[in-house]
């Protein structure tokens, strides 16, 4: 059984948990189509010349240059034309002196040719086309390459793969790109009393909230879910459960159920399943008490509060900056926001208060705050985020301006 | 051959395409553990009482609460226990006057029993508890349906499953819920020129852009794009792809190809699908002159230019919004942000223009424009947003103020 341990602040607890565990993206090899969205985990180089070829910027002639000095609106040169080239097409035609060949936009210039006269300039008389301004050489024309050439960079890494950078890798010809993965989470519930959405209620039974809603803020921060489900509170269950997420996944998070007597259950089974064990037990302030931290032979365990609303303030401030970080998902939304305080707040001295809240766009906008209670269910619908009353503060008055910090996906972010 | 139609503003755009096609989310019923993220498009009530069940608050003894009256410090009440319940049990016991039965938080209340006294304040001796304090009926009880009855509203239409209110819906029972589907997008590209990613480039050839990066933008708007792949310049392929695209799609977006000559066939073979046919073609402001929009039979087609920067402006301007709507997508972070125009920019009076710009985080946000030319790709794997100059103006100078529009999903956004 281990001691028990010092509760500490979130700050603390962080670092305890980075003195035995770093945490590390992994980077995984992506085909570029079912990429888009995510992170590129290394600098991505063009795979060819892009133009591919010498392309006409204008629907007119191919033409050589040198074929056209001298030629203008009262003096125009007379080609002969040998050719057609539209899009896509290879180029058959080979320019000599004298010829020229229709040519469209986005077309490859023929070899030979080295320039592009606009239609607009020239009169054509069945094979014979008159052109009456004369082009240099490259005039009209995107020389192969002069996008990018093969081998230079296009973005660095950590770029998301926007709908314009990812398309941009298309256009570049790239096929695989080093991502980074979403990290993988088991997200377990314990409770004597809990049941799987779907099934039938027995007497002294309720439904599990905590298993779907962690998975979905889960899932908000870039990261990948699997619900493991239900765990009574029993030693034997909760090991097996939980090697069963430390075999598979980069993080793992229990929430507590609320039955008593077994309060101690999951940590101490946690603790004895690897080294260092537990490393935090309770947090200073309210709710946060029954949180745990640990760290079984490199894989980092997040025991969160059964409450959900508790659970979910919880994951906020410990779980959800880890995911971020290791999915590289970007804030959604703003985070923090200020309101005015509908009605005033009482707190116990001494200790660290996170309150839920609902917005109202009004006037100003306003922070209801939502106290666990006989509406505990209501709180849970209304929340869009928490405000943090400080250790030495007793009352936070109505109409205090206030920090929201906001759950992630509400509807006001 | 449909009469060509006079340039018109977004706005006129948009007024003309409404006047044929009034955009009407779609409704399904959905499995509630899948829909996490999606929006409500009906009201919800509590199938259960919650509790269901009279829940008792804390860990101590389910009393009938007359038993403890008079009940003090130095005058205690001696119960007789004669059961235990813990979390998740049935209650068999029935308590008779003078009886008690330990009881957990969360645990059902036992038949007879009426209030829960705490273990702090009793005293246990073999199966007789001594009771220090006296409770009044309901005292540390959470009533069978106090936080919300069944058949009593939840949320209303129009919420968003975030974490918290899809977790209070699994904790009322709720199986099912209908909500808005993703519109089903088509989206095709066109051009003589163009091959799909993956395969090898031939003379003259490139690759497609617009086809990924216009599914991706549709994602962003929270709709479910098809990729119906690239058609060549000719009307029985257009005709063919776009009948499939308006069978089983909500909206189709085409691209076209910068292939000349062929510029007006997809509006063409797209104004002899049905009626009312093509509606605008050209849009008042550079980039636009390509777009077209079109209803056939209840179906709208967007037509983009083929220019992937052009594209994704015009489609942000023009089909975002309806998608956005359709899905009832929430606005993903600031669409439109100040900013310094890092270097002046020219346009020609008499027409609005659109120009991509890349933003730059320094001492003040720079706005860097990003004009097409030989740097092509690189104005498109840099573009974060554009700004828009209006008709009467010729130049913006460098240091002036801008908006600029933020693409969806943008780094900064």
């Amino acid at each position: 059984m281990h001691e028990p341990l010092r509760v500490v602040t979130i700050q603390e607890a962080r670092s305890k948990l980075e003195e035995h565990w770093q945490p590390q993206r992994r980077v995984k090899l992506f085909p570029l189509d079912e990429a888009g969205g995510m992170v590129l985990a290394e600098e991505v180089s063009s795979e060819i010349d892009l133009p591919p070829f010498d392309r006409s910027d204008y629907d007119g002639f191919a033409v050589r240059a040198a074929d056209t000095f001298g030629a203008g609106e009262d003096d125009p040169v007379e080609l002969f034309k040998v050719g057609e080239v539209l899009a896509g097409q290879d180029p058959e035609v080979e320019l000599e002196r004298g010829q020229c060949a229709t040519i469209a936009t986005g077309a490859q210039v023929p070899n030979g040719a080295d320039a592009v006269v606009m239609v607009e300039d020239t009169t054509s008389i069945g094979e014979r086309v008159e052109v009456r301004r004369s082009v240099t050489p490259g005039e009209n024309v995107s020389e192969r390459g002069s996008e990018i050439e093969q081998g230079a960079k296009i973005v660095s890494a950590g770029r998301r793969l926007s709908p314009q950078v990812h398309g941009t890798l298309f256009a570049c010809g790239v096929r695989d790109v080093k991502i980074f993965c979403k990290p993988k989470v088991a997200v377990i519930s314990t409770g004597q009393e809990l049941i799987e959405a779907g099934s039938k209620l027995g007497p002294g039974q309720i439904y599990d909230v905590n298993g779907p809603a962690i998975c979905d803020a889960v899932n908000n921060c870039g990261a990948e879910p699997s619900y493991l489900g239900i765990v009574q509170d029993s030693f034997s269950e909760i090991e097996e459960r939980v090697r069963e997420a430390l075999s598979d996944h980069d993080l793992t998070i229990i929430s507590g159920g609320s039955s008593a007597g077994a309060k101690d259950i999951v940590p101490e089974t946690v603790n004895g399943l690897g080294d260092p064990g537990v490393l935090v037990h309770g947090l200073a302030q309210k709710p946060g008490k029954p949180t745990f931290l640990a760290v079984i032979d490199g894989n980092p365990i997040f025991g969160l509060p059964g409450y959900p609303v508790s659970a979910l303030m919880v994951f906020d401030q410990l779980v959800a900056p880890y995911l971020r970080f290791l999915s590289a998902a970007p804030e959604v939304g703003r985070k923090r926001i200020r309101a005015r305080l509908a009605k005033k707040v009482l707190s116990a001295r001494g200790r660290r208060e996170l309150v839920p809240v609902s917005l109202d766009e009004g006037d100003c906008l306003l922070a209801h705050p939502l106290r666990k209670g006989s509406g505990a269910i209501t709180s849970l619908a209304n929340a869009d985020g928490y405000i943090a009353i400080s250790v030495d503060q007793e009352i936070v008055e109505e109409g205090a301006e206030v920090t929201v910090n906001m759950f992630g996906g509400s509807e006001l972010a």
